[in-house]
């Protein structure tokens, strides 16, 4: 959660925690998994891979060996920030109990002159500050920050904020104009040292934070490294595309975002019109998965969109989740909330089971079998990145400003903002009208704004149930100002029949194939629901598409089938290619059972695809 | 080249060197180039990046330190071979000296008790057999031990013959049955031992390829690695699959072919037999490219062929020639040289530029564009592996047995193979139409099989102007017994007419996508000769599709004209994903110009096809 308040360049402000409380729904459902579960799956897996025990170490209280990779630490400040942020949501004294001895534990860590990281205190000492480009310090420093953030957020407890301020005051006694020149391989310390200055005011953080940024490009990270991966090929403000390690690319666009949201420098804002321009029209999957090569975990070219070998790293849709939204409060453009909502419903879920312990860190759009999520990872970047990010889901629905109310997701809870109090009903995703209700309201007229996703194709409007005209929505949302009143009721009403999506003819592994899709759902087969092998069916695009609520399955979810064919390709004998035109294909109608992406690999490890081709 | 004439389970016998001597046409071009450029610049390459320097050391005769990665000494080798290859096919006085001052450079590299690896003699001694799984070393004794039985064999000279026994015999002192168990990372050594084997008739070699064979598959590289990657997974009698590192598969694959043409445990055939079906039927590019992924350099799953990511190495390419020819020696099946023919006209010669001096490691399907052959490569195996292919590339032409001759690739020239002596007059690829001429014939009657190439829709046979009938062609060869005379002539005519080709529809990225095939060539569409972008054609099935002879293009050379269509593409606005059947699709007609793939990148590095969607 970002505090944009007073950011000069945020057109909108982002709203403080707990602002919205869910009362029930999806991400109710999820976020009581992840609070009920992933939090202390993951308090039990930081303790028993080693990253508490490195703590530990560190602050002298027990001996032995440092365990696991360089950026151990990293996973659990995520994992401290997701609790930070429950803590928010949910007061539970088990987590705020957690959160005080891991804060504890962080204190005693801290060297006297304000360095932390515990790789580099146990294990190479002598080699502090000297790895930039693959070292993971200033990363590391970057999560700490952002839990300490959140810790002083919502605690108002400013231990670990102090933790936080030390180390960037150490950081800033080496680095800086005039000092030593910097950067990381691993973006994410710009975003940080940002939000930082954002709760202390301290302008030294500001700066320390754009010095980092202007230092990319400039070879900083070493003459014969892989400078695309670093995105470290050419200076931010040159850059016009998104390359290399797609979470490092993603993040560190974030941090120009923000630096674009303090100073107004419009080359900031330029470089990631740029970029994004370059994901979304090249690079962006229909998940909202970012990353098409498993070599590097990077962005390919553009069109290199690969169903079965795509990387969409559970945490690149984080990051981009968390860059399009710094370009929503920049800009106030819905395509930003709608790229915010195809990922959150789609390339992000899918990255945690319905159970809350299991985690992708790679989430194609197609298996031949044999996926499953871990419990945790070798390198477990993603898991407390899921965390952190359901803990603080509705942080991403609804902005305020001096004119009024924003709303950019949709789920029912309430919402306060200021004097402003709504309650929301509704059933989205799997219906598509949403009810608000005027609980509390200023006396003065204000305007709320609400976002038309891009995917409804007739919307319609009623206040107090007369049908309001929309011809005037702009950029992806409607403006109703008026005096409201508390038991005003505003209903919008989105197009949510189920759609057939087709790719750009570029992309080679979708050409001629249809992706199902409904209200901001994509979604896919699983073998399991379909009697024959799904890597044989094509779709019947002019069959009605039918959805079929299944309340007892997976915590009840819609299904579309259809209307389908199941080609044989046994005359192919052991062959791959062929003469063309002497065969006629053989097939057979089936009917097509297609289930939201999100929940794929929760029943079995069976095939699943989400592009499906289109019977000719 | 192989030597089967002792081998008890060879069907066909390979033929000696310089059996075949090419007069002209395409593969007598690229010959003389890799004699007159391409040999050169590989001499000049190992002297400027170390691996002469490298054996200098190792001799005792230079100081200073190794150079380069740990596996240099086996591009060396390959060279080598590739140098004594060319010596049987045109005597030339400098290769010659270049040569033999190799040799002598060898010699005095190798240690008293036998070992050769300049590496672990100069840079790591205290390394020697410690690190298997990826130290190499067995693997540059299967290169030295290749180029020796070259040099043995075209020389007549056994002194490099000679180092490569001391250093099998040294081998074999450590490693075996009641000695230590031993199995290599890169698989190469087993081919290379039974070479030993067949030269020298010393059947210790034979014993420890066999004894390296089985240790496969029990964990005898490290608990912890990757275990298909290395070929490691199961026993090598338990495999079905090829799976892992390219290359490394297919050189194993060799090697265990040759252990059936020795043993003929049917174990092993079974092995390679299960593997080729796997290859073939869901891992093989149209190229005869082999290796799914850079990740790894490895296959992937089945159908999972991307254009614009496979790897297809140069290397790979040739391994699979390597090992189709022994399993045709060892069965007489035509299919296994029709993959030969589709792999040495393709994703073999791809890998080498037309002027001698350029060398793809990667040889994909689909560029973008901007990619070009470097003139080596800091991991440099592909440029000798080139080299000693084309020198010896007659080997895989024609071989013999007691019943006669069997012709299994058409290029102009003349054999000779015992008593028999044959010219062979044709513009093939480029023409249908092969004559054979007998130019000298034991008395007795003795089998003439000729092979029809699995594209040939349509094949006519004359002998001596009279029409013969082929309805008795079996396993993709006809068989012509009689007592040939001197003067006889034999007439075979393929149907070369281009075609359209399309690929099996589980294989996502050339869905819907037709490739254009004339012979044994596969075509592409290079930019360069399209007026329109390539990434937008569409072409028109049922266009005819014309030839146009270049003569002065690329050394003469052969274009495909059709009827296609170029796509508007304009309307998707920057859009990645669109609702389908809203939109209807601009197109105009434009040209196609399409030229054989193995040609591509000579001119400039423009974006280039092989797979083009089929206008709907």
């Amino acid at each position: 959660m970002i505090k944009t308040n007073n950011s000069p360049h945020a057109r909108w402000q982002a709203l403080p925690p707990a602002s919205m409380i869910l009362s029930s729904g999806m991400w109710s459902q999820r976020q009581a998994i992840n609070r009920q579960i992933s939090l202390r799956h993951g308090y039990k897996m930081l303790e028993s891979v080693g990253n508490f025990h490195n703590l530990r170490l560190a602050a002298g209280r027990v001996e032995g060996k440092y365990r696991g990779p360089l950026y151990m630490d990293s996973d659990l400040y995520k994992w401290l920030e997701a609790v930070a942020w429950e803590i928010a949501n949910n007061p539970d004294d088990e987590l705020q109990r957690i959160l005080d001895e891991s804060v504890d534990l962080i204190e005693a860590a801290q060297t006297p002159e304000g360095y932390l990281n515990t790789f580099y205190q146990i294990a190479e000492p002598e080699r502090r500050w000297v790895n930039l480009k693959d070292g993971h310090e200033l990363y590391c420093f970057g999560h700490l920050t952002h839990a300490a953030v959140a810790h002083h957020r919502v605690t108002g407890d400013g231990r670990l904020l102090n933790v936080a301020r030390r180390f960037a005051d150490y950081i800033d006694s080496i680095f800086g104009s005039g000092k030593r020149a910097v950067t990381d391989g691993h973006p994410e310390s710009e975003m940080a040292l940002i939000e930082l200055y954002r709760e202390t005011g301290e302008q030294r953080y500001l700066d320390l934070a754009l010095f980092i940024l202007e230092q990319r490009g400039h070879n900083l990270l070493g003459a014969n490294h892989n400078a695309s991966y670093y995105q470290d090929r050419v200076p931010i403000k040159q850059s016009t595309v998104v390359e290399g390690h797609a979470v490092r690319a993603l993040y560190l666009a974030s941090g120009v975002t923000d630096a674009y949201l303090e100073t107004g420098d419009e080359a900031w804002l330029k470089t990631v019109q740029a970029q994004w321009h370059d994901f979304t029209s090249g690079k962006l999957f229909i998940t909202g998965g970012a990353g098409s090569r498993h070599d590097g975990e990077s962005f390919g070219q553009p069109y290199e969109l690969p169903n079965d070998r795509c990387y969409c790293e559970t945490c690149a849709a984080i990051a981009s989740i968390l860059w399009n939204w710094r370009m929503l409060l920049t800009t106030g453009e819905g395509r930003f909330a709608d790229l915010i909502e195809r990922t959150l419903y789609n390339g992000f879920l899918s990255g945690v089971s319905l159970d809350g312990r299991g985690f992708f860190y790679v989430n194609p759009l197609m298996s031949r079998g044999g996926y499953t999520r871990p419990e945790w990872h070798g390198c477990a970047c993603c898991p407390p990145n899921v965390m952190r990010m359901l803990s603080s889901i509705t942080h991403y629905f609804a902005t305020d400003d001096d004119s009024g109310i924003q709303i950019h997701q949709y789920a029912p809870g309430a919402l306060k903002a200021g004097e402003i109090s709504l309650r929301i009903e509704t059933d989205f995703p799997w219906q598509g009208i949403v009810r608000f209700t005027v609980d509390e309201s200023p006396a003065a007229a204000w305007a709320l704004k609400l976002r038309i996703p891009g995917w409804s194709a007739f919307t319609t409007l009623r206040i107090n149930n007369e049908n309001v005209d929309l011809s005037a929505a702009h950029q992806g949302y409607v403006t109703i100002e008026r005096a409201w009143k508390p038991g005003d009721t505003i209903e919008i009403d989105f197009t949510i029949s189920p759609r057939l999506t087709e790719a750009h003819p570029r992309i080679d592994p979708t050409r001629g194939s249809l992706a199902i899709e409904r209200g901001p759902l994509v979604y896919c087969l699983e073998q399991i629901d379909n009697p024959t092998d799904i890597a044989d069916i094509e779709i019947k695009e002019s069959a009605p598409l039918e959805i079929e609520w299944q309340p007892d399955l997976m915590g009840g979810t819609m299904f579309i089938k259809t209307e389908a064919y199941a080609i044989d390709v046994s005359d192919w004998d052991g062959a791959l290619y062929r003469t063309s035109g002497k065969y006629d294909v053989k097939k057979q109608p089936v009917q097509l059972v297609a289930v939201p992406y999100q929940l794929w690999s929760n029943r079995d490890s069976g095939a699943m695809r989400v592009w499906i081709p289109r019977a000719k």
